[in-house]
C-alpha cells in the first residue's frame, strides 16, 4: 500500500463514520482525478450500497436549484440522508462559478443535506469523469438518495442526467422550452417531467405541449414508460413532495419490473466507456505532442495513419 | 480507383462547374461519413483555396440566423459568393429540426448565397466530425466566405466556431446572456461580440456588460486581441455592414500580424484530433462490443486493463 492508499484509505475510515470534512476532501480528490482518485474509486466501491440516484437537469433560469434545495431540504426533515451534487458550468476567466451557486441550497444545507458544487471547466478529465466517482463516493459514506443537478445545456450534462435511476427534466412556461428541451435531447431521457413557476402564465399550456410530444413519441414507440409531467412552484414549495412520490413511484416501477439492474449496468457501462476513451485521448494526445510537427495532407488521412501505429495495426 | 472514388471525382468537377446540386450531393456525402466521405476529402483537398471561414455563434432565440441571413444575403448582393452552413440542434424523436429552420435564410438563398442546414444528432460521428470536411467542399467549389452558424450551447459547437478565422458570438440584451456566453466558455473564444436586437431595451447596457467582462480578462491578460462589441438588429438590416467591416478588419489583422497561419495549423490539428479520438473510440466501441460482458468491478481499473489491450501494452 503506497502513500496514496494510505491517506485515502484513513480518509474513507473517517468519512463513513459521518465526518462530512473527510467527504469533501475524498470528493475533491475524486474531481481533480489522477491516482489520488484511482485509490478513491478503489476504496469506496466495495462500500458503496447502492443508494438511489436522481438526476436533475433543465435550462438556466428554469428554477432547478431551488427545486433541487427543497427536495432535499424536505427529504433531510423526513429522516433521509439525501446528498446533492450541483455541477455549476463556469468559466476559467472568472475562475469559477459567476452566481454565487455555492450560496444557494440553504433550505437544504440548513435542513441537514449534504451540498456540493462542481464546476464544469478547468478540472482534469471533464464531468462524465468525476461525476460517477463522486455519487460513489456520496453512496459509500451512506447517502441516499443522491441528487445531481446539471444544466441541460450540453450532450455530457445529459449524458451525466440519463444513467441516473430516474431522470427529472425542469421546464418553465412557454413553448419555447418544451422545444429546447426536445432540441437538446432531453424528451428521449426523461422519467419525469416538472413545469416549474407554475404559478406563471403559460403553465398549463406548457404541461400541455409537452404531454403532446409524449403522445408524438409513443407513435413512434419509443417510450417505454411515459414520463408523468409534474407541476411545481419551487419558490413556494409548492409541489415538491408530489414530485418525490413521482420519483418513489418511477423507482419502484424500476424494480419491480427488474429494469433497475439494467439501469445502473448501462451506468457502469458509460463509466467505462467514458474512463476507456479518456485513457485513448490521452494517449492520442501523447502521440500528437511526441511528433516534431503535425503532416501536412488530408486529416483524415492523417488521423488514421497516427491510429493504426497508436493500436499497433 | 475504386466505383466510390470515380463517383466522387465526376461529382467534384460537376460541382466545381457551377452545379449547386452536386454540392449539396457532396455535402451529403460527408455528412454521411464513411468511405465516400474520406473520398471526397481527398478530392476537394487539393482544390480548396483557403475561403475565409466565419463562425457565428449564440444562444437559441439571440437572432444569430437571421443575423447570418442578412451577412449572406448582403455579401451576395455586393457581388461576393458566400455560404452558410448552419448547424441545428434536432431531435431524432421528430426526425430533424424543429422550427422549420431550412426555410430561414430566405433573404440569402433569394440573393443567390449557398444555404445547407445540417442537424446535429443523429449522424455518425457528429459535428466536429463532419463541419471541416463541408467547409472543405464549399471552399473547393469556390465559396467565400463560409459562413457557419451554430448554437452556442454545447462544448463542440464552441469548438466548431474556436477554429473559424473570425469567431462572431452574438448576445441580445440583458445581463443574463453575457453571464451565459461567459458559463459557455464564449469570452475566450470570441473574436466579435454582437449585441443583436439593438433596438430593445437594454441592449446598450448589454454592451457595457460585454466591455467590462472584456476589461477583466484583459487584466488577466489572456486578451490577445480585444474582441469589438457591435450592435445590430438584424431584423431591420441595422449594423450588417459594420459588422462585416469588422470581420474583414479582424482577418486583416489576422493577415498582416502573420496570424492567420497559426489559426488554421490550429484547424487542421483540431481535425485530426477529432477524427482521431474519433477512429479511436470506434476500436472502442468494437473490442467492448466483442467482450461476452463488460467485467464488474471499479470501473477505472476495468477500462485500464482494456485500455492496455487496446494499445497493445
Amino acid at each position: 500500500m503506497d502513500g496514496d492508499e494510505t491517506v485515502v484509505a484513513d480518509l474513507v475510515t473517517t468519512a463513513c463514520s459521518g465526518d462530512r470534512r473527510a467527504v469533501a476532501r475524498l470528493l475533491t480528490l475524486v474531481e481533480r482525478g489522477g491516482e489520488p482518485a484511482d485509490a478513491v474509486a478503489e476504496a469506496t466501491h466495495p462500500l458503496a450500497a447502492g443508494a438511489q440516484v436522481v438526476g436533475i437537469t433543465g435550462a438556466p433560469g428554469s428554477g432547478k436549484s431551488t427545486l433541487t434545495d427543497g427536495l432535499a431540504a424536505s427529504l433531510a426533515e423526513a429522516g433521509r440522508r439525501p446528498a446533492v451534487l450541483a455541477v455549476d458550468p463556469s468559466s476559467p476567466l472568472t475562475g469559477g462559478a459567476i452566481l454565487g451557486d455555492r450560496v444557494r441550497m440553504e433550505a437544504a444545507a440548513t435542513a441537514g443535506a449534504f451540498i456540493r458544487s462542481m464546476a464544469t471547466r478547468g478540472h482534469a478529465g471533464g464531468l462524465a469523469l468525476a461525476v460517477p466517482g463522486m455519487v460513489r463516493v456520496l453512496d459509500a459514506c451512506g447517502f441516499d438518495p443522491v441528487l445531481v443537478e446539471t444544466v441541460g445545456v450540453g450532450q455530457v450534462e445529459v449524458d451525466v442526467v440519463s444513467v441516473a435511476d430516474t431522470a427529472v427534466v425542469v421546464v418553465t412556461a412557454g413553448w419555447g422550452d418544451a422545444v429546447q428541451a426536445n432540441k437538446a435531447g432531453l424528451l428521449e431521457v426523461a422519467d419525469l417531467f416538472v413545469v416549474n413557476k407554475a404559478d406563471r402564465p403559460g403553465a398549463h399550456e406548457a404541461r400541455r405541449d409537452l404531454e403532446l410530444m409524449l403522445d408524438l413519441s409513443e407513435v413512434t414507440g419509443q417510450a417505454v414508460d411515459r414520463p408523468a409531467v409534474m407541476l411545481t412552484t419551487a419558490t413556494e414549495g409548492t409541489g415538491i413532495d408530489d414530485l418525490w412520490s413521482a420519483i418513489q413511484a418511477h423507482h419502484g416501477r424500476l424494480v419491480t419490473e427488474g429494469r433497475l439492474v439494467g439501469r445502473r449496468t448501462r451506468r457502469h457501462r458509460a463509466e467505462v466507456r467514458s474512463r476507456l476513451e479518456h485513457l485513448l485521448t490521452e494517449a492520442v494526445e501523447d502521440r500528437i505532442a511526441d511528433l516534431p510537427a503535425l503532416p501536412d495532407g488530408v486529416p483524415g488521412t492523417v488521423a488514421r495513419r497516427l491510429a493504426a501505429e497508436l493500436l499497433g495495426e
